[in-house]
Formats: C-alpha cells, sequence, structure tokens
C-alpha cells in the first residue's frame, strides 16, 4: 500500500503545483480596463455554461449515485480480494468521487484559462516570451489539474477500497462528466463560432474578433468551453478509465505489482510533467514559441520512459523488459499519431496545399477534396494504433512471460502518463487564441497584435496535436477497457462466427454514425438560432455598425449555452444507452462484439472528421497567406465555406466520438458480471 | 443433375428473352436526323469507354487466367467429391467464363440503353405511356441479360464439374469485372458530370443538357456508364458470388438438395422478372409510371416468394419452411430498404426539407446539414440488415434443425433473387435522363419534354432504390461470403478477445475509408481536367455559345474516359491487395476479422454517401420546384454547391463500396484453402 501512497502523493503534488502556477498567473497585471471588462465578459461566460451544464448533469449524477448506494458491491468484484469488508457505499462513493474531480478540473482549467488570456495580451505588449509563459502556465494549470485529481481519486479510492473493479465506478463518474462536456462544449463553441462567422465575416464583412460581432464573446467563451473543458473531461476520462482497466486486468494475471505498477506509470509521469513545464521558455524573442513547447513534451516524454523503467525493473524483475517495452510502444504512437495529424492537416504539407487549389475551382471542389484528405487521413493512424496493439502484446507475451493483454493495457497507459503535458499545451491553445481577440477587440498595436498572432498560429497546432493524442489514447483506453469487459464478464472467447456476434459488430458500428450526426444536427440547429439573433441584433439595435452601440453579447452567449445543453442529452443516451440495450437483450458476447464496432468506427469517423476539419481550416489559413490572391478572392470564399463545413466536424462531432467509445466500455465493464450470471 | 439443368435452362430463357426485347428496341423509330445524331454521339462515347476499358482489364484477365492453370483445383476442393476427376483447367476456365459473361452483359446493357434513349423520345412525342415501354424494355435487356447470364453461368459450370469450391472461381471473374466496372465507371460520369455542371450551368449560365456545353455528351454517356454498366455488373457479382457461397455452405452443412437449392431460386425469380416485364405498362396517359413500375417490382416479389415456397416443400421436407422463411428473410429487406432509402432521400420527406431550408444560410450549412442526414440514414437501414442476418439465422437454426448459417445466405439469396427486376427498372434510369437530353438538346417542343420529364424523375427514384438494394444485396453477399469462407479456411472461431483478430477488424474497417478517399480524389482530379478543358472550348472555340460553332464534344468522352481507366487502378488494387497481404501475413483468423470490419464499415460509407448525395441532390431539385424562390436565388446556389458534393458521394465513392467488400470476400475464399494449411 506503500507504493499506493507515493501515486496518491504524486497526485496531490500535482494539484498543489497546478494551485502555483494559478496563483502566479493571477498575480500578473490585466492591462487596460478595456482588456479586463472583456476578459471578464469571457470569464463571466465561461462560468455561466459550466454553471448550467454542471447544474444539468446533477440530476443525473444524484440518481445514479443513489442507485449505486442499493448495489451490493460484492456484486462487482467476485473473487476478488476483502470484497466482503466493502462498505455498502463503496460504489455511490467511487463515481461521485469521479464525477465531482472531473468537475473541479473542468472549473479550476476554465478559471485560470479564462483569466490569463487579457493577462497574456498584456504580457505580448512587452515581450513574446513574456506572453508564451503566461498563457503556458495558463494551461498548465488544467494540465496538471487533470492528471493530479485523476492519479490521486483512482489511487486514493484503492488505498479505501483495496479493490480495482469496485473503483471502476470512479471511471464511470469521470466518463458521465466527460461524454455531456465533451458534447455541450463541442456544440457550443460551433453555435457561437458557425453564426460569428457567417453573419459576421461573411455577411457584415466585418474582421474576426471584432467588438461589433454580437456573437464575439460567445466565440471566445466557446474555444474554451470546448478546448479547454470539453478535452480536459476527455482525457480525464481515459486517464481514470485506463488505470483501473489495466489495474483489474493486472489484478487477473498478476499479483499486487500488476495492480500497483498502472499508478506508479502515472506518478512518473505526472513528475516528468511537473519538471518539464520548466523547460518550455523562450530565452530571446526570436525563438520559436512551438520549439518551446516541443521541448516540453519530449522531455516528458523521455523522463517518464527513464523512471518507468526503474520501476518496471524494480516490481517484476524478469518480466520488467516486456512490460516496459509495451509502455513505450505507448509514448512512440503518441508521438508517431502527432506528426501524422501534422502531415495532413498543416499548410507547409500537400494534402492541405491541395485543398487550397481544389478552392480555385469553387466551394464544391474544395469539399470534396477535404473528404478526400479526411478519408485518407485514417489509414496511416490506424496502422499505428494497430501495430500498439499488437506490438505491445507480443512483447509482452513473448519478453514478459505471457502478459499479453497486459501488454496492450500498458501501451495505453505509456500514452496517457504524459497527458499532464499534453492537456497543458492544449488548453495553452484557447489562452492564446482569446489573448488575440482581446487585442484586437481592445484595439492595440500591430506590435502586440503579432506577438499574439504567433503564439495563435502555435495554438492552432498544439490543438490538432492534442486531437490526436485524445483520439490515439480513446482508441487504447477503449481496447483496454474491451479486454478488462471480457475479463470480467468472464468470457474467453467473442466468435466472429456467431451470428449475435456480427450483429453486436454492426449495431457497434452504426452507433458512432448515429451520435456524429446527431452532433452535426445540434450545431446546425443552435447556429441557426445564433444567425438569426446575430442579424436581429444588426437590424435592431442601430449603431452597431459604427461602433456607437454596444451590441447584446449576452443574448448569445445565452443562445449557445441552451442550444448545448438541450442537444447534448439525446447524443449522451445513444452512448449510455446502446450498452444496456444490447447488453441485457442480446447478452455478453453481442454487447463484446459491439465495443469492438464502436471502437472501430468510431476512431475511424473521429480521424476522418478531425483531420478533414483541420486541413479545411489550414487551407483558408494558407490561401489568407496570400496564395491564389488572398482574401477577398473567390477562392477565399470557397475556403472559408470548407472552413465552416469543417468546424463541427473537427469541433463537435469528431471530439465527441472518444467519450463515445469510452462510455460504452465503461458501461459494460460495469454491467459485465450482471449480464454474465444472466445469460 | 437434371434440377441443374432446370436453372441453366431458366438462364438461358432469360437471356433469349434479352434479345428479344432487344430486337423490338431496335425495331422502333429513332425521331429526326439531329435525334438519331444525338444518340449516336452517346452511343459511341459509350462504347468506347467500354472498349477501351475492357482492353484495360484484359491482360490483368488474361494473367489471372494463365496463373490459374497451374493450380490444382484439388487444392481448392479438398474432401468434395469427384475432385481427383476434375480437368485441370477448371479454375482458369470458371474464371474466365465469369470475366467474359460480366463483360457481355456490360455491352448487351449498354448497347440496349443508349439505343433506347432517342427511341424513347421518339416515343415520347406520341404518349408518355408508349414512352415509358420503349425506356422500360431498353432497361430490361440489361437486366434480364444479368440475371440470365449469372444464373445460366453458375449452373452450367456446376453440370460440368459438379462442384461448388470450384467454381467460386467464376465469382472472382465476375469481381475483378466489376470492381473496375463500378470504380471506373463511377469516376466517369462524375468527372463529366461535375465538369459539366460547373463550367456550364454554373459560369456559363446555360441549362443541363445544353447543346452548347461541350461536356454534354459525355455526361449523358456518364449516366449510362455508371448506372448501367457500373450497377450491372455490381450485381451480375453478387448474383454469383451469392450463389456460389449459398451453394458452398449447403455443401458442407446439407446434402446435394442444398447445393441446388440457390440455383433454384434463381431460377423461379428469373422465371417471375419475365413474368413481370409484362405488367409494366400503362393503360392511359394519366398514369403514373412509377405505380407501373412498382408493379413489376411487387409482381416479382410475390412470384419468387410463391414459387420458393413449392420449391423448398419439394427439396427440403421437415426443414422447407425454416429455409423458406429466411429466404423471406431477404425478400422483406429488399422492400424495407427501398422503403428507408425513399425516406431518407425523396423530397416529400423531413430529412431533404431540412436540407432546403439549410440552403437559405448558404452552402456551408446545407452541406453540414446533408452530412448530418447522411450519417443519420445509416442506422435503420443497418439494423434491417442486422434483422436479416439475426431473423434468418434464427428460423433457419430454430425451425429448420439447425440451419442457421444456410439460412443467412438464403436470406442473401431471396434478395438477388429478383435482381433481373432490379435492374431492369435501374437500367430504365440512364434512359430515360438521356431521352430528356435528347430531347432538350434535339429541340423539341414542351409537351414532349414534359414526357420525358415525368419519366426522368421515376427514374431519379429507382436509381435511388437501387442502390439501396444494391449495398443490402452487398451487404448479405459479403456475409455469406464470409461464411463460406470461414468453412473452406476450416475455422471454428474468430476469436475478437485475440488482439491479431482485433488488428484484422481494424484494418478491414480501414480499407473503405481509403477506398472512397482514392474515389473522391479521383473525381476530383478528372473534374479538374474537364473543367479546364470546357473553360478551354468556350475560350477558344469562337462562336459555342451562340450556338453558330459546335464544341468538341469527342475530347470532353475521352477525357473522362482516359481519367477513369487511369484512375480506377489504385483503389483496386487496395481490394484485391488487402486481403492478400492479411491472409499471407496475419493467417486466416486476421483475414476473417478484415473482411468482418470491411463489411461493418463498407456497407455504413455505402449507405451514408448514397443518401447524403441522394438527398442534397433532391434538396436542390425541391427548391427548383419553386420553395425558397426557386432557381436563380441564394439558396439555389448553395443547394447545387450541396448537390455538385454529392455527385462523387452517391455515385463514385458510394458504389465502390459494394464491390470492394465483395471481392475481399471472393479472393478471401479462394486463398482460404492455402493459408489455412500455412498458419
Amino acid at each position: 500500500m506503500m507504493l499506493a501512497w507515493i501515486a496518491f502523493l504524486a497526485g496531490i503534488v500535482s494539484i498543489i503545483t497546478a494551485g502555483l502556477f494559478l496563483v502566479i498567473v493571477l498575480k500578473e497585471e490585466v492591462g487596460t480596463a478595456k482588456m479586463k471588462e472583456l476578459s471578464d465578459a469571457i470569464f463571466e461566460g465561461a462560468m455561466a455554461f459550466l454553471n448550467r451544464q454542471y447544474r444539468t448533469l446533477l440530476p443525473i449524477v444524484a440518481i445514479i449515485t443513489i442507485a449505486l448506494f442499493f448495489v451490493d458491491p460484492a456484486l462487482f468484484a467476485h473473487g476478488a480480494v476483502g470484497v466482503n469488508n466493502l462498505p455498502k457505499s463503496a460504489l455511490a462513493v467511487s463515481f461521485l468521487v469521479g464525477a465531482v474531480s472531473s468537475a473541479i478540473a473542468g472549473y479550476a482549467g476554465m478559471l485560470s484559462t479564462t483569466k490569463s488570456n487579457a493577462r497574456t495580451t498584456h504580457a505580448a505588449r512587452t515581450s513574446l516570451g513574456k506572453a508564451l509563459t503566461v498563457a503556458f502556465r495558463g494551461g498548465a494549470v488544467m494540465g496538471l489539474s487533470v492528471a493530479g485529481l485523476a492519479l490521486a481519486g483512482v489511487s486514493g479510492l484503492y488505498i479505501l477500497y483495496e479493490n480495482a473493479v469496485v473503483i471502476n465506478s470512479f471511471a464511470f463518474g469521470a466518463s458521465a462528466v466527460a461524454l455531456f462536456a465533451r458534447i455541450g462544449g463541442g456544440i457550443y463553441t460551433k453555435a457561437a463560432d458557425v453564426g460569428a462567422d457567417l453573419v459576421g465575416k461573411i455577411e457584415a464583412g466585418i474582421p474576426e474578433d471584432d467588438p461589433r460581432n454580437p456573437a464575439v464573446i460567445a466565440d471566445n467563451v466557446g474555444d474554451n468551453v470546448g478546448d479547454t473543458a470539453g478535452m480536459g473531461a476527455d482525457l480525464f476520462e481515459s486517464y481514470a478509465a485506463t488505470s483501473i482497466a489495466a489495474m483489474i486486468i493486472g489484478n487477473t494475471i498478476l499479483d499486487f505489482e500488476g495492480v500497483i505498477f498502472p499508478l506508479l506509470v502515472g506518478a512518473v509521469g505526472i513528475v516528468a510533467a511537473i519538471i518539464s513545464t520548466f523547460f518550455v521558455r523562450l530565452n530571446n524573442d526570436e525563438g520559436n514559441p512551438q520549439s518551446a513547447l516541443n521541448i516540453g513534451l519530449w522531455s516528458t516524454n523521455v523522463i517518464t520512459a527513464v523512471g518507468t523503467y526503474f520501476v518496471a525493473s524494480y516490481l517484476f524483475g524478469d518480466n520488467a523488459l516486456g512490460i516496459w517495452l509495451a509502455l513505450l510502444f505507448g509514448l512512440v504512437t503518441n508521438v508517431a499519431i502527432g506528426y501524422l495529424t501534422e502531415l495532413y492537416t498543416s499548410y507547409h504539407k500537400k494534402s492541405v496545399k491541395e485543398i487550397a487549389e481544389a478552392s480555385l475551382t469553387g466551394p464544391a471542389t474544395n469539399i470534396i477534396k477535404g473528404l478526400a484528405v479526411g478519408f485518407k487521413s485514417t489509414a496511416a493512424p490506424m496502422l499505428v494504433i494497430v501495430l500498439a496493439i499488437g506490438g505491445s502484446y507480443y512483447v509482452a507475451q513473448e519478453i514478459a512471460a505471457g502478459l499479453g493483454i497486459y501488454g496492450i493495457a500498458m501501451a495505453a497507459m505509456g500514452m496517457l502518463s504524459t497527458a499532464g503535458m499534453v492537456v497543458a499545451i492544449d488548453s495553452f491553445g484557447p489562452v492564446a487564441d482569446n489573448a488575440g481577440g482581446i487585442a484586437e477587440m481592445a484595439g492595440l498595436g500591430p506590435e502586440v497584435r503579432k506577438n499574439t498572432d504567433k503564439l495563435d498560429a502555435v495554438g492552432n497546432t498544439t490543438a490538432a496535436v492534442a486531437k490526436g493524442f485524445a483520439i490515439g489514447s480513446a482508441a487504447l483506453t477503449a481496447m483496454a477497457l474491451f479486454t478488462a469487459y471480457a475479463k470480467s464478464a468472464e468470457l474467453t472467447s467473442i466468435n466472429l462466427l456467431d451470428p449475435m456476434v456480427v450483429v453486436g459488430l454492426f449495431i457497434g458500428a452504426t452507433v458512432p454514425f448515429a451520435v456524429a450526426s446527431r452532433a452535426m444536427d445540434a450545431v446546425s440547429r443552435a447556429a441557426f438560432e445564433m444567425i438569426e439573433e446575430v442579424r436581429r441584433q444588426f437590424r435592431e439595435i442601430p449603431g452597431i455598425m459604427e461602433g456607437t452601440a454596444k451590441p447584446d453579447y449576452a443574448k448569445c452567449v445565452d443562445i449557445s449555452t441552451k442550444a448545448a445543453i438541450k442537444e447534448m442529452v439525446a447524443p449522451g443516451a445513444m452512448a449510455i444507452g446502446t450498452p444496456l440495450v444490447v447488453g441485457f437483450l442480446l447478452g455478453p458476447l453481442a454487447l463484446g462484439a459491439t465495443l469492438a464496432g464502436a471502437t472501430a468506427s468510431g476512431v475511424l469517423l473521429a480521424i476522418f472528421m478531425s483531420n478533414a476539419g483541420g486541413a479545411w481550416d489550414n487551407a483558408k489559413k494558407y490561401i489568407e497567406t496570400g496564395v491564389y490572391g488572398g482574401k477577398g478572392t473567390e477562392a477565399h470564399a470557397a475556403a472559408v465555406i470548407g472552413d465552416t463545413v469543417g468546424d463541427p466536424f473537427k469541433d463537435t462531432a469528431g471530439p465527441a466520438m472518444n467519450p463515445l467509445i469510452k462510455v460504452m466500455g465503461t458501461i459494460s465493464l460495469i454491467i459485465a458480471p450482471i449480464i454474465a450470471a444472466m445469460f
């Protein structure tokens, strides 16, 4: 148990470090009164959304918590040691802690990013290096909160109950929050973005982040809601689900060391991330912010790789090498998927250039080409994931003694151990984006804007890379959950030659399509409302366009919030309902296949939509650098249309796939013993 | 063997009937000299494409045929009766007959549809009823050729070799042709269509089918190349593959009656189709052509259902009811998928109306909505397919004595038995479309145009329904092939808990995305060339717009042809290469999972793309009826862009999924015994 305490402590240290960063950031100056006003509006919009979202989730969480009070933990932990000593409340408590921790991480991160934006703008008036530091620290609060709370939660509950199966309820709590945070956040951000762009940029002809645009604050809030809160909850869930799945698998095929190792990997990763935050700095203003962030990421990877080697050697003896190599597959996957995401979405590469070229013949060819790029971009990352699954299994099976399936879980754990740094870098994105927006809206000079633009450009890349990370880790998490599910339902074979298994597979593969449809539709409906509202304000409030009257920002924030809350329910219900219906109606074998099918098609759709969206976005930016005539040309107009189509792809429907496949896995894992007994 | 002769005879009767219809159609008058000239140009363009396509396939077919000469049939027919008496040439001959039969069906059908178009136009000068009869007979030649040649081929070879496994080579030959015909045809038709639309309609502002458009002939050729030749080859392949897979499965779990029954089901279906062709007629000009075609389809379904009941009773005794009910699942699937296709793609329904409404806010929202509809439209058809698989298995397993997997094959066979009528109705589409084009180009009066327009509108619906049929039957065919593969590789379990199986599943699920990308890209590139050429002609040939100079139609036909031939190779190679690489590298279990994964994601993508495309098309047509201001409005312009994006979706990438999943199954079935021995 000593070792579990070490992991718990590492989590606490991470949370404390996050707190310190927050204090330091808050001590920075905010800048002019106008800057403060804008920052406050964004902050209030973000908090309003979070409050409403969590208030909507409250009854759901409450009902599940109460229901879990009446479920005997012994049901879920058959065969494990010490089950009979478990308090009746173990499941309910674990669930509640998971949900609440995820919510706290969300609040902390949003507080930090929305408080850092104007401070970053102000710092950019001094130097690029200073601005980078403020923005990165603002993001690091989220990163370290997510990793710290997840690790402290899992290890703390394990210390309390000493049973890995029971605390899967913690992952369930995290899942419930992540599902709605991702989908709701995704709808919010794109309803605001599409609305702001279509009426503001295209119809009224005013630039991005213009204070005359009524939807501009909602748009800036959206960046935080989607990239910070959504992504944070997503990776919190992956982190919790993967470590618990790994512990469950470890418990069945190894001894105590198999259960404790995932927690220690997490501890090493967190320490690595904390150390690495200090490497993210620019020594002079000629430096490249991207390189500074890259150094942070690489250093986290290297320290984790080295550190886990020693831990593995200490715990596993002869099996250490095989297990450690499996872990390395996860770290390498991380790097490989990041590279591939850039390959398909950066405008220095061929794919995006081709989309830009296709814009010359209009929006239709731009979109056809973008869809083709998205489809194409699935193959290489899927190959990487397949290699990670096959490779980690192989080394753990052959070099370690028959620990193949534990190896797959280790690959997932290796990938996720760096989540603290990945989320930090990802949350840097909305801070930089907002900082640029505030510079524009507050009318600061071009030299400030130049600095914030540089940070914003880097933020776009890191956002794309983090998306790749989230998808890859979701895929490996889903695999770990799938394996844990089979163990928990005591299945030894899910035979594809059994028609019921094929039926399950097909049903599973269909769910991501249905959820994607719902998500796209939601954005479509919400954006429509937003467009009507922005048009109404331009029409009914005289003086907006002249800058003499202030638009009603709050009304637009409200529309996005309401739409997001309302529309997140149906896709959420599909995600939760499918495993229940398949499991109780068709049985554990069909449900296993459903998980496999949903993972395959969910990951493919996630990559497709995320990369297509990123590529369209950057094709537009590429043209804006002056290629094919730049802004104001037909080609640019076509590229803007492609970008708008890509928005709900990359920021709503695509990201929704991650919590979808994980929540399906988590719920299946929970009902596994029940349905196994039924069929 | 007497019974096999009956099936063979039914096939021959079908071919003869097709020949008679062709003679009757050719006896009709062509109309004015201008009409003849246009019809000849389309005919020549179509033949030029077919010749070039088959010439490109010739070396591939020749190499495979020669290679098969050196393979001992005994290898592929282990355990079957009479294997030792098989001539060495059995595999090569079967393959060659399959490829050549498919090509002959393609030629016959294209000859008939391209010769019927002007004749339909001419008939439309007399009456709607007369025009319907000519157009339908023109299409029926293709339908009866496809079904007749496929059934005669399979039963003829079975009479010759008395071994179902060996004649799977026939399906392989059909597959090779179908793969390239579908992909090549799809690229051809959309390169021409997109090129003609973007420059002609949007840039030059001239109407559809205007003789001043240089790409107009290529566009009309494309309708035949895609909908007739492509669809015909696709269903020829499904027909051959399903009946052979059913025979192989029947051979392993039943006696001779299990082998012969699929052939007799085919015979009943063909007789039903021939009888039903006589029901397709309009008694007066007030009648609805759609109802006339529906009567033909329903009558085919009903006669087949009744006829097969007697055949089943004769052959199977106590097992008859279960097997017959399984077959009914196929017929019902047919009807259900047709209904669902209409639900999502007809402009009398909600989905399409919503896309039209979304066009009010521009092309981006039109496309977002269309993608959402496409995603959504996958769920219900997948449920129907899943019910067909589960239901047919259940009745054959429980009501008949343990014949579950034969039941699944029977559902596929039931669905395909009506292929003769489905292809007839589908091929009616391009005839009607071309007839309208010729009326327009030849400057015939509005009363003629009114008649051809009515037929054309019906043709759009039947094309959508036939697409649904092709996808549904491809899914069931793939399932039958998958089952036959497992039997042939002597697999008793493909366990999803084996990581190698998961690896295979993920690889398989990725292939359809990669092929879709290639197909979209090909259209994109080819359309780009076409656009450049049309623009060049408008620029360099003076007098085109005034109608004083004739554009160079042949050049556009040539561009489409060359592009289609060149671009069909890469996706074709992926389809053929994947099972070989997975099978020989990762083994038979991984390959089995690859088939399952490819089927799941291929069918989903096919439905998604096909329905999204159809919905966009009809949203445009809906606006053209005058809704939201009709033609010339911003909403209409947005809808045209959606329609253009939908073109390669519904006519290139979507349809390419069918031969893809079938060819993967056919090749796997062929290499099954080899890899089973290797691993």
